[in-house]
């Protein structure tokens, strides 16, 4: 089975909205060996929909339609539906059910607009959505699967989870394992340092392949190996994982898509240990990152955002001779705030970041991106300088990743420097 | 002048990667008026691109492809550019000089593999790369024109405004103006509310035509309207917005591409206030996104994350009696987080949260998604109560919006009830 995913709505096309749909459900298929042979964007029209459908029909047996369905009044997709399979719409009382208490729930008073969305075409098996109102549609014909969920992210993910992918997996039956893929996340490391720190790759991985994946937090290196067995491909992979772990394993935070946050929150709650931020110019990124991990209360105590140089001086006790001598971007300065936020917030552990992220502040001697982080525990209290760029939001999203992952290497006893 | 854009790469395919390239592009070309009349992903495989090539050919005179083109060894993408145009690579002196100055300001070497990533197709001129190391192509045949740039989005996006745009607008020449686009942003009301706020929309509208693209943030309208003048199109523009505005106005927080962190720091500036947050279930969220804002450390004074109840009472002069009587998600203790922040910083306003975010910590009594929104200035210190969902994340984003939406309405004197 290969599957095309569609995805309509003019709010695509004309880039008011990014795409985040179709990365979900072909990240959900790959995981059951569904390939995605092609996605592809369309106009919220009636003739390109009915094209498109055709099309997708005669390269692919599972056919993913999201966007086009909501409670207003451009739907031009569930007439198009209707027309491709010659269906005719019918009030359908579990969906319906479903709605009212959507809005019971909430308070709210149900509205006409809101209860037509309970229509669903009559060769359809309605799609329950719990997040939402707009239901969705499973259609098959012809032995092939048509599915169209409402586009809004997270009522389409939920939907996808809950019904879409156990029907999938269901149709499909049980398949043989012939590949296995999985990522090491790395940070801390240019992708052509790394790639040329890999050495010979045909030596490395055989017949397996392997994808560098760059963004701001680092490198994603995806892996895929094939065989007859599952084992096999797992044991391809144990190989070329140990030979990648000895040349660059202090640069691995994690796998799959672990992020960096959840790694340390781990850490910190095997080792019973408590945090607690002083953040200048990243200004509440990393402990929104950190408090993005639930329970995350077990092992955060508290952060300050010490914006201005009085915030450091009077919740940081950071020096005022240090502040005025080296600058509020310096070594001691970061140096002090971690030991300040340690000793006020009583934890085992601080963390501080101060630096430069532009556009405006720079100078000769500290230009934009400029940054210097702060660790102290009981028995190291340390900082190291770090240059990045020149963009504030991808310096802000660097530097909280520099931070996290500093911290990771101070609770593996793994150095700062190297 | 038609536009069709194809991504490359299989982490896109598996879902590994959100295709932020293509909604960039689509909205700069939008402004342009060149339509995007379709978007497509497909595979890191010669054949597959060479016939999707072809294909966008047959359908459009621009074809803009990303992905592909990185210094690591998965790069099928040039060697196909290479076969389709029957083109030989040439060594390019300026895009080399670019990669040396690229790796000098950095402190590193240049390696072999980025060296090569100055050859050039032929029949190109080349795409300076000033945030990375891989050049652009832009090739015209039979006239039609191809533009290949690499994936990697702040790359990317900063090739194809610097060079790639200009080109663009200057082959094209000066176009006649008949639509125009135009975005309210709105927040705190519903979709299918706002929907049955705004009444007959035939009537509203007229010819012109609106989307409603609901996120977690709020609502954006998006208006387009058609006519022989771009004066006609911006009258009609403003007597529909009008009409809007007279029944949803204090729901609308701007225009276009507006964040409300930086209308909310447009309006602090414009009153010379000052700002201090109190953040408790947020974790950083709304700091991290008031610092987003270049310049904010003209009004921005601190903040601090309070996750324990100790924080709340050293940092924020919080009584301990109301934490024990009335909980720390609270009315009261939100208004006294607002007004210690104030105090303690000593800023114009103090703007305080505090809430149940999920999965864990709910009651019945105090279910997951309740939160409280605190303002304090030296005339009023109050709070708002909010019911958010169980999603962790969503519920931040949440609560960050409507906390900012309580500071725009508190500048603006909109009452914050309704």
């Amino acid at each position: 089975m290969k599957a095309y995913l569609i995805s309509i709505g003019d709010e695509l096309l004309i880039g008011q909205t990014v795409n985040t749909n179709v990365s979900f459900i072909a990240e959900k298929l790959t995981e059951v060996q569904i390939p995605v042979v092609k996605t592809s964007v369309i106009s919220d029209t009636a003739d390109g929909i009915l094209a498109e459908l055709d099309l997708a029909g005669k390269i692919a047996e599972l056919i993913i339609i999201t966007g086009g369905l909501g409670p207003t009044h451009d739907d031009v997709t569930m007439k198009s539906i209707l027309r491709f399979f010659n269906s005719e719409p019918v009030m359908n009382e579990i969906v319906l059910g479903d709605i009212k208490s959507f809005f019971e729930k909430r308070g709210k008073e149900l509205t006409e607009t809101n209860r037509l969305q309970a229509l669903v075409p009559d060769v359809a098996k309605p799609i329950r959505n719990f997040k939402g109102t707009a239901p969705g549609n499973w259609i098959e014909k012809d032995g092939k699967v048509f599915v169209t969920m409402p586009g809004v992210p997270y009522e389409m993910k939920d939907m996808f989870v809950t019904t879409v992918l156990p029907w999938i997996t269901e149709k499909v039956g049980i398949r043989e394992h012939e590949t296995f893929t999985k990522n090491l996340m790395t940070t801390g490391i240019a992708e052509s340092v790394l790639f040329d720190r890999l050495g010979n790759l045909d030596e490395l991985l055989g017949a397996s392949t392997m994808a560098f994946l760059p963004n701001q937090y680092g490198v994603k290196l995806r892996i895929t190996t094939r065989g007859t067995t599952q084992e096999e491909c797992h044991n391809k992979m144990t190989e070329i994982e140990q030979k990648i772990r000895m040349v660059a394993g202090r640069y691995i935070y994690g796998i799959n898509d672990d992020k960096l946050e959840h790694i340390i929150g781990k850490l910190l709650i095997e080792r019973d240990l408590t945090l607690s931020i002083a953040e200048s110019c990243t200004g509440g990124l990393i402990s929104h990152r950190i408090t993005n991990v639930p329970g995350s209360s077990n092992f955060f105590e508290r952060s300050v955002v010490s914006y201005s140089n009085g915030a450091k001086v009077e919740f940081l006790r950071v020096n005022e001779d240090f502040l005025h001598n080296y600058g509020a971007v310096s070594f001691e300065v970061a140096r002090q705030m971690a030991e300040g936020i340690r000793a006020v917030s009583m934890t085992d552990i601080g963390l501080s970041v101060t630096g430069i992220m532009g556009p405006g502040g720079g100078t000769v001697n500290k230009p934009v991106g400029l940054v210097y982080i702060g660790i102290c525990d009981d028995k190291v209290c340390t900082a190291k300088e770090f240059r990045f760029g020149e963009e504030r939001i991808l310096n802000k999203e660097r530097t909280s990743q520099a931070a996290l992952d500093m911290l990771r290497r101070h609770l593996l006893g793994i150095p700062y420097d190297e």
